[in-house]
């Protein structure tokens, strides 16, 4: 493994939390350098990607830990630009899904499981319950996370499509999903376009997001006043917005329409074979 | 980045899908090695961490993607032995939580902007939805899982805890959580005994899990029974029960009880603060 120097170690946490919020972080080496060089990226050139990429982000996703070993999450590649246009339809407009030469669609896969009833004649009375579902979005995202440390580490640039759940049975009917899958989210992969790549985005200070032993928040307010002024100066120079955290936070959650659909979830969900007893 | 000789990917493909199943994997390099030589560790050294690890792994999760950026998340970290022992007994005796120097315990949080609404007169209404608990339980996945390579790359050993969710409400107590906090899952983190590091588990075949445009599977049953027989040569070797892949699907999901309590999450959750709407 890489050691990184202290120089790299600092220079990346200033970066990730702005240079008045670098918490006293220990142990460090080019791994790390790598996941906090992290930053999703919506603009790609459309160069083809090596042979065996596909096969290569699916096993590093596989290597994740799945609960129980249940393997609950399935992905499909989409290369087909009328599909991709229309995954980016359903994303509201994100051109990124159209000019991503590879579009994941990470399922939370309960699927596989109704089949092993069906063929050996079983039940597997666990399948209808909320929890379940969970473990296959949570299994889908873990699988994800470490193909994006793989594609990163590659070269690549990538991002996550939540709209995805905006339609989801539109999802299904696209990618034709037997009962029992749901496509999570969508991951965007490929070479970004030079006038895609931004900053490192900031995040809130660990005292706002890191506790010891209980859940203790100290000065909350003034934390994310501090990560206000750090944000809106960071969307100034990449977004040519500077918003502050607390109003995009006002006009993402402030309101049911922002959800752009994703309030009728359950509903979709019980539709798709999700009972979410 | 390393650059890995092609031996180390047909040998780290071999072990994760056994020498029948190695897919056609493309481009390859140190962090793929990381990531293939994942397996989770049931027995830790009493060895303490480095200082500054727990800093480490936060800013390794914080960089992770977060939906929106609205960080619906957050980690306590736990090395009380008394609180850990607590925890050790909700997960039904895994006596590796009771051993490892650090257990995380990361956290679906709604709360911080529960508080927003509270500090800011503010309403976000987009709050209460099945949605919006989805995205912080992702949100904590895709941080716990940069942690968990973060810690492989320091040497560390790691296992997540699905079982802190066959009690809920004695997770919120112990860790004095606010109304719209919940914890998904914990994660011990440490040195590995050398007696409980194992083999890495082989995954089903790609074959069964990846595809292409559409859902499509082939030939599944008779993926399944090379899988099967894979697993139970591991399994053999590994942990003293050549159980089959498809006989653990049934013991694991096939009876309700065998959920550990979990069947009532939809009602812990709603007592948590989540409405699930």
């Amino acid at each position: 493994m890489i050691v990184a120097s202290t120089n790299n170690k600092v220079a990346a946490l200033a970066r990730r939390y702005g240079d008045h919020a670098v918490p006293a972080a220990g142990p460090w080496n080019g791994t790390l350098d790598l996941l906090l060089a992290h930053r999703s990226v919506r603009g790609y050139k459309p160069d083809a990607l090596p042979a065996g990429t596909f096969e290569t982000l699916v096993a590093a996703g596989q290597s994740a830990a799945t609960s129980s070993n249940m393997q609950t999450w399935s992905v499909i590649a989409v290369t087909d630009p009328d599909k991709k246009a229309q995954f980016a339809a359903i994303a509201g407009g994100q051109k990124h899904i159209e000019q991503c030469p590879l579009f994941l669609v990470f399922l939370a896969d309960l699927s596989r499981h109704h089949r092993i009833e069906a063929a050996d004649g079983v039940t597997l009375e666990g399948l209808p319950y909320l929890e379940t579902f969970l473990v296959s979005a949570i299994d889908a995202a873990l699988a994800a996370q470490n193909a994006v440390i793989a594609a990163e580490s590659l070269g690549l640039a990538t991002v996550y499509i939540g709209a995805l759940r905006n339609k989801p049975l539109e999802v299904a009917r696209l990618l034709a999903l037997p009962q029992g899958a749901m496509g999570v989210f969508g991951l965007c992969i490929g070479y970004a376009a030079a006038s895609a790549v931004v900053e490192v985005k900031p995040r809130l200070p660990q005292a706002a997001i890191a506790f010891h032993e209980t859940y203790k928040v100290h000065d909350e307010v003034a934390l994310r006043r501090q990560y206000d002024a750090t944000l809106a100066a960071f969307a100034g120079r990449n977004e040519g917005v500077a918003d502050t955290w607390t109003r995009r936070v006002m006009n993402r959650l402030g309101q049911v329409r922002m959800l752009g659909g994703r309030d009728k979830l359950k509903d979709a969900l019980q539709a798709l074979g999700f009972p979410l007893r």
